[in-house]
């Protein structure tokens, strides 16, 4: 119930939506108390002098991960303020107090994060993966728009770090090698309309796409709901990848195709990446399959380029390059209920 | 001249193109007379054990955004392979056999680097940024793909990498807190055509748009072609973003709108980040403005969801939300010859 599968904070569903997570069992101390956008508390003259403010991303999970920057970040900070189980990744250290709170009220955490740096506080505001990324960055910033102005003056950095779609397409291989996108599928904060008229022009742009907060309990049909329109605009074949937990003990990587994958194979902690027509497939060592998207596209590109925009993913020619099915499962189990066949190998077009 | 903006190997010019580069001063040693896909000179039995090879991420260049895993693999590698300018990154050691080569010849470094690594050898490929974004990662699997099936034995991984899009973002804010997506300018291995066509629908979906290989001495026209393009779609007040050698000593980063960018603004190492009718700003402490993406969307959603897909990206009531050009240079100079005029705080609708 970590949600370390994704970037964003966005990943857990309802349970209790005022109730405050706290990883380390302080008090939730007002933080989730704190009113939305809230100038209310905030002093209106110009920042303690010594204050400042990071939002760090911590990475996908593991320690490998975390760049020395936000590393030195935490071990600066005099206070740090993030979704709970994300706290829980900061190294415990006297003299560090932690703001827990839940993963529904990233405007109330921004704010109170923006009012102690004011106060003159060293304040880290943690993010899973890259903080810019579905995560706490664009929350900050409401929040700061949203405040009293003095906060424009508080001493603010984002720092960045390594994002979940890419540690995933790193573990699968090289799926985003040529050009992507990245689609939140949460309607909390944009209408459902406007995601599926993302994924419909994403597949007729030839994207690989990654899929950000794909499933929960209080997201339930939005997956499914998204495949069924993906397989209107792309062929069946092409490879889609269900990432859990990427550098956490737990991690769990399968490789499927459109046309079989199943929202059931996703939890919140997944993220989901729909290859293009262009995806490949390679045996890796381990019995699963290599994903990656070749730098090159075919010169004739897709076929909407001549006027048909419902087939336009599907290069001419190149519609049996991604095999069937298949699943890899680096270092666990493979997942229930799926056939495992070998992949098949590329053309061998070596010279 | 380092090509450090960007993740992609792809943003140098022509300079002869098997003109070997070394950074170390060492002797090309090969790996630029390797021919391309070559199976030739690659054994065609079992790897040697102990041999390794990763695909490593060296960040965008700052020391403080190298994970600790790459750093890692770097102090235990026995040969380090990549494009000049990012080898010089790698900390120097006596026993790393270094070997540069040239910036236009991604899949002979790639097969060099496998047949060094079924040698027995440890061998890690370098890229900035994170490898998987345009990097050497989809270049290494396309000569796997084309070598000797022996190659698919080799003990291989990708490591991720800090991409220069989210070092970009986090600089400039929170660019990409909502949907987005990422292509490459480059025509050298798709039709010019397939670009267009991406800029078009990334458009008219309302993604942030980040362009990767904007432009060179090879590549001149293509991001004032963009920008045109760009421009039939999206209001000329969209804030667009050039970020050039993000997190190293000369790092510059300028914000202007859609209607005053220009091809000028960037070079080879610099990446441009395309807003959305959304995108708002927000004044830094520093002069310069703060750009972001609100996490939310309206629920009137973009005009294309009635049919209009020349309007798509510009949400009905929000037309005024981005201020005009503003330019942002923490720590540096201002852009020659952009006005500099105080951000507009957007409208102030605290609770």
């Amino acid at each position: 119930m970590t949600g370390n599968g994704t970037d964003g904070a966005d990943t857990v569903p309802a349970q209790g939506k005022a109730g405050g997570v706290d990883a380390r069992g302080s008090a939730a101390d007002g933080v989730t108390g704190t009113r939305a956008g809230a100038g209310a508390g905030g002093a209106d003259g110009p920042p303690v002098p010594g204050g400042w403010l990071r939002v760090v991303g911590l990475g996908p999970g593991g320690a490998g991960l975390v760049t020395p920057e936000v590393s030195e970040t935490l071990r600066t900070a005099t206070d740090a303020v993030g979704y709970g189980p994300y706290l829980a990744r900061v190294p415990a250290r006297s003299g560090l107090r932690c703001h827990a709170s839940d993963n529904r009220v990233e405007l109330e955490r921004a704010a109170a994060a923006l009012r102690l740096a004011a106060e003159g506080r060293r304040v880290a505001v943690v993010s899973a993966g890259d903080a810019g990324v579905f995560g706490m960055a664009a929350a900050l910033f409401e929040a700061m728009e949203r405040g009293p102005v003095s906060w424009r003056e508080i001493d603010l950095a984002v720092l960045p770090g390594v994002s979940a779609m890419f540690a995933v397409a790193a573990r699968a291989g090289a799926p985003l090698g040529h050009d992507f996108c990245a689609i939140s599928l949460s309607d909390n904060l944009k209408p459902w309309a406007l995601v599926e008229h993302r994924l419909r022009l994403a597949a007729e742009a030839g994207f690989t796409v990654a899929l950000y907060n794909p499933i929960s309990r209080a997201r339930p049909w939005q997956l499914g709901r998204a495949f069924e329109l993906l397989r209107e605009v792309l062929p069946a074949v092409i490879p889609v990848i269900f990432a859990t937990a990427v550098s956490r003990a737990d991690e769990r990587v399968v490789v499927t195709t459109l046309g079989e994958a199943l929202p059931a194979m996703a939890d919140m902690r997944t993220l989901v990446m729909v290859g293009t027509a262009e995806t490949r497939l390679l045996p890796r060592a381990d019995g699963g399959s290599w994903v990656y998207a070749p730098r090159s596209a075919p010169d004739s590109g897709p076929a909407s380029l001549a006027g048909d925009a419902a087939q336009s993913a599907v290069a001419p020619g190149e519609d049996a390059a991604p095999a069937s099915a298949r699943v890899t499962v680096p270092g666990g189990s493979t997942g229930a209920g799926q056939a495992t066949e070998p992949a098949a190998a590329g053309e061998d077009a070596a010279p």
